[in-house]
């Protein structure tokens, strides 16, 4: 089954569009955590070594918590990278733990490179090779920018596997209006982009309509996403922002397909770190309170879908 | 000292704008260093554990090789996460080999996320925070896609530690012009690129003129180059592309600053698997095919540089 069809019939089965993003920050973990962490060695390795531990510890419950609040996990490579090689297997047990728990997995890994290293990154998140342990995902996020053929390696893997990409389209930022919003030709170059990757996908949607080529589509850009979405009825959208960046569930009816379908929707800060907010910091733990905002933040999403229905 | 003035001085004392990549791939080893890894443990963590040590032992000696005669190496990130955890780790020797050995590093990793990420990744290779162990490198690639918040993170790191980045403004690949070259309001993106790029590094230039934001410049667009160099007249170009992607020493000089100053110009894979090539075959030995070819290299880049002084 092709990457489109498996996310739609995931978000089918668990009524939910919710992906929750692993964004794991060592100062933000909850005290029992890094207390039962506190005789490992410190300084240097003993450091990262600690950061990765408590990281799979944190996130492994953290899974649990919301397996059957959410449809995917994603985690975002950079948390872990900063903690170099101990960061990189916490990453993939992270994963593994997610899969395990009937979670799709996205690793936003926003990379770009031309066609011969591409290859080499979709190998690393994409491949499932005798040589490579993972993290084994079921799609990445790739930048655009340096076009068609910096992306096709990822789909050589992706495709025959069920597996797909996200490509950055519109991101969450403000600054994505630096070069995104640039007039590019009597529209903005971010349509440009869908456009493109709608061609790079022809042809490829399964039974659902929708493919394995994905949009990147932030939750800060509601005006943005409608034209999009014409652009690429064949795309899920994955739509970060939602939570700490200031994108609000109800105004996200534009990003999906007519019946609530096609788009899953982020938020990661407000959901693992929901034990530090006001309200969070009332619940009588930090498990609850990470369950409540991912049942919260799965019910606002589905009040939308409600109204696409509608 | 600011990272232009580092690598401005660094290629006047070494006579030399040569940057090696260091792309490794394991099928392209000499045979003598998987030879010697040979009895390691084979299938999944075995694999990954001895490529990573087979890159860490062949690279250890590229770098010996090539350390006077090139100005600073670039290892590209994707060929060491292909193997995780244990590729990391030998990405991270490798860069403290080539530091000791008096190259700088610039890690050519094209990264480009949102403010909050970027942090994370301006710490993973910009940092040398207690809690991080590297690789430290001197200069990390970033794609600009996401506009100046998702790049302010790596100067606010980098300045103060006379560090640097290289904006992606024209990349070596085909597909580089899909969205590159489209026009953007009466000028490519790529230059659009270019001048917010040269804003962004305001104020920031050191003695030599030259500033802590490069470019990246692909060697297969000579004709792009030299509206580029106009554009960014405090940036350094790294210029990847020459040799395996049909780049040509020859047609660099527009991507020189008066006086061949300013450009440093990258060969991956024709200097690290020179020994593969037909001229390489007939030398005693893959050591001295990977000199030969960076010396070589370098002085059919001095020559350049003497034409744009005389």
């Amino acid at each position: 089954m092709g990457f489109g069809d498996r996310l739609e019939q995931a978000a089918a089965a668990k009524k939910s569009c919710l992906v929750v993003g692993l964004d794991p920050v060592l100062e933000g973990l909850p005290g029992e955590v890094t207390q039962a962490l506190r005789g490992a060695a410190s300084g240097g390795e003993g450091l990262t070594a600690r950061a990765g531990a408590a990281f799979a510890l944190f996130l492994s419950e953290v899974i649990a918590l919301v397996a059957d609040v959410a449809v995917a996990v994603k985690p975002n490579t950079a948390f872990f990278e900063r903690y170099g090689a101990a960061g990189w297997d916490s990453l993939r047990e992270v994963c593994r733990q997610a899969k395990k728990a009937g979670l799709l997995v996205i690793a936003d890994a926003k990379r770009g490179d031309v066609a011969h290293t591409a290859a080499a990154y979709a190998e690393a998140f994409l491949g499932d090779l005798p040589d490579t342990l993972g993290p084994h995902v079921d799609a990445v996020t790739v930048n655009p920018y340096l076009g068609l053929d910096s992306v096709e390696p990822y789909l050589r893997l992706a495709v025959p596997r069920g597996k797909g990409i996200f490509v950055l389209v519109r991101t969450s930022n403000p600054s994505s209006r630096d070069f995104q919003d640039l007039d590019a030709g009597g529209r903005p170059l971010s349509l440009r982009v869908a456009e493109e990757a709608a061609r790079w996908g022809e042809g490829l949607a399964g039974r659902s309509g929708l493919g394995p080529i994905g949009a990147v589509v932030g939750a800060t850009a509601p005006a943005q996403a409608a034209a999009i979405r014409a652009l690429m009825p064949a795309s899920f959208f994955l739509v970060p922002g939602v939570g700490a960046q200031g994108g609000k569930p109800e105004d996200l009816e534009p990003y999906f397909l007519p019946g609530g379908r096609g788009a899953v929707v982020n938020a990661s800060r407000s959901i693992l770190f929901a034990f530090q907010s006001e309200e969070g910091r009332k619940l009588s733990s930090w498990r609850e309170a990470v369950r409540r905002a991912a049942i919260d933040t799965r019910d606002a999403l589905e009040a939308v879908r409600e109204r696409c229905r509608g």
